[in-house]
């Protein structure tokens, strides 16, 4: 059976892109090289909204997450954790991992944080010397305020903005400069459209200033390293050469595309999928506050989440994700990263439709499907 | 022009293997890619020659090398470093990183550590931790006798051998468990003909001992979550998912002509560029210790070797890599790792004659090719 990857990373990669990184090989000290490297970095710089240089690592997501900490903290150091998911709760680990201590915000899952609280908490507490947090949690569908928490940190020369924009960056707007972030993280396979294997991270001129002072060890993740020679046009350590060829060939494209459209893609996939299920009595887990990258949607109550997610992959050979730990069951998730279109999108409401109507829900069957595709119209 | 790479690292890749990689991606966390992460690992252990589980990291070899000593060793902690190339100094930054005090051997570029200075110096002080060395140091082309530093570490509880061997395994036999070695690196780049962006790495029972001594921090590094997931046929963050896939093809390729085969034809190939080039009066750099992964070249006394490097890309779209800091100009450099075959061989040392005659060396014109085509009839 044909295989639809609709997981909000890995997600589809564009086969242009495969096929750019099956060409042969080349050598990474060479010219050749180099300015693929560049031309990526410079890319890059567009997708993350900003002047600073980005930085390409041969890590996932959560090497460049490491990184952000140990290149700006120091043992005792007190951040302040928004965790509203699986990977708010990576920060925690991180966090301790390291021996910086954590003060936590529990943000009930597919909820964002209210950056009131924030406020209130670094007010009163001067220790703090770092917010942590994600611009979508991927476990829950939830985008966080990060354009809200930056007024917070912006004008404060003793505490930093760390943003995992994982499943954000190349989805929709984080405007790094602009807004006064002073970390954020993205990662290949999900809006670059990659396979998994690349993670990016860029720093503010003051996050530089806390590397200064940060005594935490490192060597791989050493962020100076990849930064002095990232203005050389290459990487410390040997880089995953095919891994930024192909990622070359997806910033051309998003060049061809712009940015405004990638973006405004995202939100109507988005939306489309969002009113496509409300059609039909399924509600978006993080409502009010969804991301954009990926559509995280309930099961009907009484109705398995995973029975749905193996209907799926067994009747049509979709791969949705299911929930993770208390969201187990409950929910299903879809990506609007990666290259998928309309017709991934009216697919696979389409094929929840199909394994609905099989475990006995009582709905307009086509009333999801309509929606959606209606929706769609405007892309 | 076409290009053929021939460098120690990317080398080529077989086509079959880059037609694999660029196949539909597919997600992580599904039975199919765990089978497929399974079979890596298990070809990995004969590869690597040992019963304990060997660790896939999406990192670049230093990635490993990274964690080898930030998994086992604390801060203050005692090293001795086999210091006879770029790598061997790569062993005394990441030591200087962490903490970890160092003694160092150092080793004349292109020769290899003599094992009794060694033994001298861990007898006499007895707070030495761990010995770190390479298999074969890339830079110079020299072969470390690990079998017999092993023997002196072997039947010790106090000190670990960590061995580096990014540009070995795979190449040439080190044997993990035989010989008693404690930690073992390779790399995907090197004789795994894949591109970069993967890192092995395995641990004795003894290392794991040490592992729970350490105190060094680590998260996106730490060993112990790369081994308990992958004993669950995964890993603890996103694998570098087509990379493990396009391993695996490799893998079932080396199965196929077997590990004996696979060495054979490192060393035949070996041998056959060592005496061609020795028939028109080119040293080996590594005369008498020369790992059979590369050959590392001495160009004839008042030539420089850049020369030969920048002739061999311009008019033949060779590219071999020359040498490194106190090495450059001195040498170049040519793998036998990866997808290189005797026709490869026999260009790059025609190559290397055409550009000499050009630059006025004085030589009998065909010998060099006329010996390595000799040899290669043993393969």
């Amino acid at each position: 059976m044909k295989n639809y990857v609709l997981t909000p990373g890995p997600v589809p990669v564009p086969e242009f892109v495969m096929l750019e990184m099956a060409k042969p090989i080349i050598h990474h000290r060479t010219e050749e090289f180099e300015e693929i490297f560049s031309k990526a970095t410079q890319g890059l710089k567009k997708v993350f909204m900003t002047k600073e240089e980005v930085l390409i690592l041969a890590s996932s997501g959560t090497g460049a997450m490491d990184a952000a900490i140990c290149n700006t903290l120091s043992k005792g150091d007190k951040a302040l954790v928004v965790n509203g998911g699986k990977f708010g709760e990576r920060w925690l680990k991180i966090c301790k991992a390291y021996g910086v201590d954590t003060e936590e915000i529990k943000v009930e899952w597919g909820k964002s944080v209210d950056p009131s609280l924030i406020k209130e908490i670094i007010k009163k507490d001067s220790s703090i010397k770092a917010i942590l947090v994600q611009a979508s949690e991927t476990s829950t569908g939830a985008e966080h305020p990060i354009k809200e928490i930056a007024k917070l940190t912006k004008n404060r020369d003793d505490i930093i903005l760390i943003v995992d924009g994982i499943t954000a960056v190349g989805a929709f707007p984080v405007e790094f400069d602009k807004w006064g972030i002073d970390i954020l993280i993205g990662g290949s396979q999900k809006a670059f459209m990659m396979p998994p294997g690349l993670a990016f991270i860029v720093l503010s001129e003051k996050a530089w200033e806390f590397n200064k002072k940060s005594n935490l060890p490192k060597f791989y993740l050493d962020l100076n390293q990849a930064h002095k020679n990232s203005l050389k046009k290459t990487s410390p350590w040997t880089p995953a050469v095919t891994l930024v060829i192909g990622l070359n060939a997806v910033l051309e494209y998003f060049n061809k595309i712009g940015l405004d459209n990638l973006f405004k893609r995202h939100s109507i996939l988005s939306q489309a999928t969002t009113e496509g299920f409300e059609a039909i009595g399924l509600e978006n887990f993080a409502k009010g506050c969804t991301s954009t990258a990926l559509s995280v949607i309930k099961a009907p109550k009484d109705i398995d989440a995973n029975l749905i997610v193996k209907g799926l992959k067994e009747k049509y050979g979709m791969i949705v994700a299911g929930g993770q730990d208390q969201a187990k069951g409950k929910i299903f998730r879809i990506t609007h990263m990666g290259y998928v279109d309309k017709g991934d999108i009216i697919a696979v409401v389409a094929g929840v439709e199909g394994i609905l109507c099989e475990l006995g829900y009582n709905f307009k069957s086509g009333a999801g499907v309509a929606r959606t595709t209606q929706i769609l119209d405007k892309l």
